[in-house]
């Protein structure tokens, strides 16, 4: 895929200027600073404006264009798209409780379907991954960073590290977590090889195989398959596509079944999409600390949610009675390539810590460079850029969604983040649809993965963040036009 | 630690001449070419030998009889020590065979004890490690590859890295598996984030909970902790100071029991530093296939063995059923600051692999890193140095064991690695001699952590890699002393 003419390639390094201007514009209009049907600035005034060429501020409106967020008019400019189409789809229904706590047994397959294409492989277009591309981010400031780290702690590279982890790297990450509203001892941090690891590690300290986990409904295949690993049941909780777990429904299994441990993406979880509000995210708290249960935290998203008070954490709830297991990574927001997540795990921290010091620690640079990447003073401004990137893409493909995809088709609404999580119309077969898909060389997660049960039946989960090629929009108009085909 | 003064620090860089020539004659000592009792070449003539001053050949000689390898007679020269004590110690009994597998439940602070004090604590003097100091190592080596495959590879810091390890990587591993007698397919090696991961990944997809392993007794403290953590039962197979796992010993618990892998380190065992003998390697693989039982085979010390034979593996007599699993790591010969290992899983390598890919994949440019190290030309003459170095450490803590330790001690001598096993005479405890030790800022480990049972009680592991200071010599003798105090 030739990324320099996609045409929602987000700037890498902020050097395009007419990307900037486009990207403060798309901002606007998704803010409603520019309203819907509003007459954008003309093309002259917005060069004069941001003191660069016309021709520049003209590259700019055509990528708003292609991204379909303004519409030029013949003889009168350029508006702010008036069909809000993406807006009025309907969100896709909560699923119903289940009643009993399964073993977990996946499909293989699922791995095979949700891993990114090899770099470079122009013949597939993958909509089936829920991780940033690398032109979303910027490894030049990744690659200094490791460099940096190499050359300063050189001593490092021939001494056994620290099991927890580097002090320094975990006082860094003692200063992050201050963003997500909790004040932890970098002492009791623990490093972790990446937080799917973090993830294992809590469920083992926290549980024995054969206990019932209880977790989102759909939820992250990874933790299906993690639940699988370590012999544990699975108790799926209705998840509400925009107001997450239900804790309604957690507190009635709470009651009934023996319940050692809850899986949550408070923010951002994984299909949906969905952010616990912040009432209910202290309510969570007590809810674990009342029946000494654990909650097992993952905030890899929580950076790429577009309102601040969803970066707060259900960790910044817990009380002191540490029941709440905080897991995060920057996989998501830095560089995917830098294995790299931590944990804080409560009252379990020295079970936790027995379990990790057995596997061994990492790498002290690699640690040294993410707690570098950080703590610049421009990792803030690196966010909002990634945040306003996913932004626009998320409304690109709603609105692709919206337009070709059959009627009846409901899609989410996440604040934030790189999945949508689209339910078809009654009768329609997601599976049928992936397979007709992969068939054209398109990559899209069929719901059935993201459950235990097989249930989901009728979903997709489509990933925006990988770098979008020229072929990409089409390639989602064609997955619409697939499941219109299979309707009939 | 002042490392600057430390007799017998081996030189990092092959900077230090009169290190290089001691380093030489060391070897010679070692190795007959000088025989006990010979006279050495006058210090004017090795200095004319070498090409060197007086004064360097006077440096290396001093350093030599420091490490107790030659002695001064006045107005005779220099000689090579006629008392060779430590080679007429008797080496430890062989344990009894357990009959029954047990859950492991290892004492927590086993791992405190055997963690390497952090750098720079002058106020504690270790034998503990098992892992080589930064002086034995090359830390400039380490660091430029590490900085070349990060400007390389800069590109891949923004990907998610290939679940299994990069295919480069993967191919310098299954080259460099031709040393230990392996031809290995690239495609089926899995790069973990370290050998203890990469057993950790074995047992896991070779058995399940409860299931019985067979291990090598003494054995690795942290294969007890690994296998407690993964409610795996122990069963303690008797282990030769010298041949390694007894195969018959094995063979009837193979017939009596369900046995469903065995964990065994056929070079430089750890504690033992036994090496099970080329003709017992093939037994080992042919009972496997025999009897359909996993072989999970550690070979991090294979490239510190003296002797090449011991550098093949038991993999290599796989005859292609798949049953040896091969596991590895230069944390032990190359940087234990770079964490990674690998594995070649057989048979087993697809649920092998399910298993890792939950986990998360490695820092590629770490791997790239990795790879570049052993595939450099130097790299056989940096392992051929680091053998040297140990051999002369080895050579020279059984010297001071011998002449310091009560009478009726026996110690292991290794054909390489970094560890002695010493059984002091009946009636010790060494958990007091422990304690002791760690009284006066000396750390030993003592033989009960070594098994599950809580066996070895008069044993000790002295772990003689770690960078010695000027204290050393002089702390391992006072372990001596308190050892005879505490048998009155």
């Amino acid at each position: 895929m030739d990324m320099q003419h996609s045409p929602i390639a987000a700037p890498a390094d902020d050097g395009a200027l007419y990307l900037r201007i486009a990207h403060g514009l798309a901002e606007a209009i998704r803010r409603g600073g520019l309203a819907r049907g509003q007459r954008l600035p003309s093309v002259r005034e917005t060069a004069r404006q941001h003191g660069v060429a016309i021709s520049t501020a003209v590259q700019a409106y055509h990528w708003l264009e292609d991204a379909r967020l303004i519409e030029a008019r013949p003889r009168s400019g350029f508006f702010v798209t008036t069909r809000p189409v993406a807006r009025a789809l309907p969100e896709p229904t909560i699923a119903r409780a289940t009643r009993r706590a399964h073993m977990v047994s996946v499909d293989v397959l699922g791995r095979r379907l949700l891993a990114q294409p090899p770099e470079g492989d122009g013949a597939v277009i993958s909509f089936s991954s829920g991780t940033p591309g690398a032109s979303m981010l910027d490894h030049d400031r990744v690659r200094r960073s490791l460099v940096r780290a190499v050359q300063r702690h050189r001593d490092l590279l021939c001494h056994y590290p620290e099991p927890d982890g580097h002090i320094e790297a975990r006082r860094a990450l003692a200063r992050y977590a201050l963003h997500l509203g909790c004040s932890l001892d970098p002492e009791r941090i623990t490093i972790t090889a990446g937080c799917m690891e973090a993830i294992s590690l809590c469920l083992r300290a926290a549980t024995q195989p054969g206990d019932v986990v209880a977790i989102e409904s759909p939820t992250h295949y990874s933790f299906l398959e993690l639940l699988q690993s370590l012999h544990l049941r699975a108790l799926e909780i209705p998840t509400h596509p925009r107001h997450g777990l239900s804790l309604d429904a957690l507190q009635l299994a709470l009651d009934t079944q023996p319940v050692k441990a809850v899986l949550v993406v408070p923010t951002l979880s994984n299909p949906l999409g969905s952010c616990m509000p912040v009432s209910e995210r202290r309510r969570l708290a007590q809810m674990a600390a009342r029946h000494g249960i654990a909650v097992i935290e993952d905030a890899v998203y929580n950076d790429l949610a577009f309102h601040d008070e969803f970066r707060r954490t259900v960790k910044s709830f817990d009380d002191g009675s540490g029941h709440v297991m905080l897991c995060d990574s920057f996989t998501k927001t830095v560089a995917p390539g830098l294995r790299l997540g931590w944990v804080e795990a409560g009252r379990w921290t020295e079970p936790l810590r027995r379990l990790k010091n057995v596997q061994g620690a990492q790498t002290a640079v690699v640690e040294l460079a993410v707690a570098d990447l950080i703590s610049q003073a421009g990792h803030t401004a690196a966010m909002r850029q990634l945040r306003n990137a996913t932004a626009v893409r998320l409304e690109l493909a709603r609105g692709l969604i919206a337009e070709h995809f059959p009627a009846g088709t409901r899609v989410s609404d996440p604040p934030g983040g790189m999945l949508l999580w689209v339910e078809l119309p009654r009768g329609a077969d997601a599976q049928a649809l992936q397979q007709a898909a992969q068939a054209e060389g398109i990559l899209v997660a069929p719901g059935s993965l993201f459950s235990a049960h097989a249930r989901f039946k009728g979903c997709l989960r489509i990933g925006i963040g990988a770098d979008w090629g020229e072929g990409h929009p089409a390639a989602l108009r064609r997955v619409g036009e697939l499941a219109s085909a299979l309707l009939k």
